[in-house]
């Protein structure tokens, strides 16, 4: 197994655990589930074919992608369109043809934790986070769902954002492009003034 | 050094070298500047202390942070709010308040390589990658600037999405309070119909 990246969930769970723990900071059900979707989205690209992701949600999937894959957020091989949808897709980067992977919630059904888990029906209080792992492992790829899909060119082409310039405001530097000062000071900053 | 998180750059620069590798596919430089802007922002946090970040670019500061501390994507710790500046900002979960930490164009300057990347000055083609990674690794954290910041509490409380329902167009869960159908099916779809 190359550590950390290129490697599939099934046979190596227990390792995936691990890496989890690392990284998230604790095994979350998504993150495990989420495993099992890109191992068998993965499966989709033969070896050498350049694939970017996008996950529907930015809640604990994004993860297991960075933790399985080349793709990152920092190395823009990774999206995150927040559609509130526990799905990612796979694609390849020059076409944006490639593969959709989500739960199906009638097979998640017939696992009773997973379900409860899936549907929220349970606080993180009242989860037997025991069993729920258990049946994620067991239930593995088989609650999964695949469907080809075409990623629309505005969502996966890569613009380049021009020359910076120093912002007059703050003198950090911005692309030219948004205006004539940065972002944060036409009215954007997340900052309390 | 506890593998992968929890370490600071000065002392640990080669190690952060291989990881960075590792996670984000290369040494970017803007992953190893950013190295050394965590470093000095995290200082600021008493152990103990739980922060999370805000990255103001989705340009491999976010990888940075991936590496170098608790907080992800995927586990809700990290933000990106892009506003094209190349800075981040650690703050305390509950009251919002941190240190911002950005590299100071004056202070840049004075590197020719790394100004001229910093800059764009330079495609990558023309960058001489061993100089300027070692102008990163002499400049440290000599190039940086910081800044007590509050964050917005908009911006960094977390909102409860509610319970989530099946969405009757595409059978999949999505969370009730964004309408009758999900988000894709309100035309918010990234893929091609």
């Amino acid at each position: 197994m190359k550590k950390g990246k290129g490697y599939l969930i099934p046979g190596h769970f227990d390792e995936y655990i691990e890496e989890a723990k690392r990284f998230h900071g604790f095994a979350a059900p998504g993150l495990l589930v989420g495993g099992f979707m890109v191992s068998k989205a993965i499966k989709h690209f033969p070896a050498g074919v350049l694939y970017e992701v996008l996950c529907e949600t930015s809640k604990c999937l994004p993860d297991a992608v960075q933790l399985l894959t080349p793709c990152t957020i920092g190395n823009g091989r990774l999206r995150i369109i927040s559609l509130g949808r526990f799905a990612l897709s796979l694609f390849n980067k020059d076409t944006g043809s490639g593969v959709r992977v989500f739960p199906n919630p009638a097979k998640v059904e017939s696992w009773e934790e997973l379900n409860a888990w899936y549907t929220k029906l349970q606080t993180k209080h009242e989860q037997d986070l025991s069993l729920l792992i258990s049946q994620i492992k067991q239930a593995g790829e088989e609650i999964l769902e695949q469907q080809p899909i075409r990623v629309k060119p505005e969502v996966y082409r890569k613009i380049s954002r021009g020359p910076i310039v120093l912002c007059p405001v703050c003198k950090e530097t911005f692309p030219a492009a948004v205006g004539s000062s940065c972002l944060a000071w036409q009215g954007k900053s997340p900052y309390v003034a």
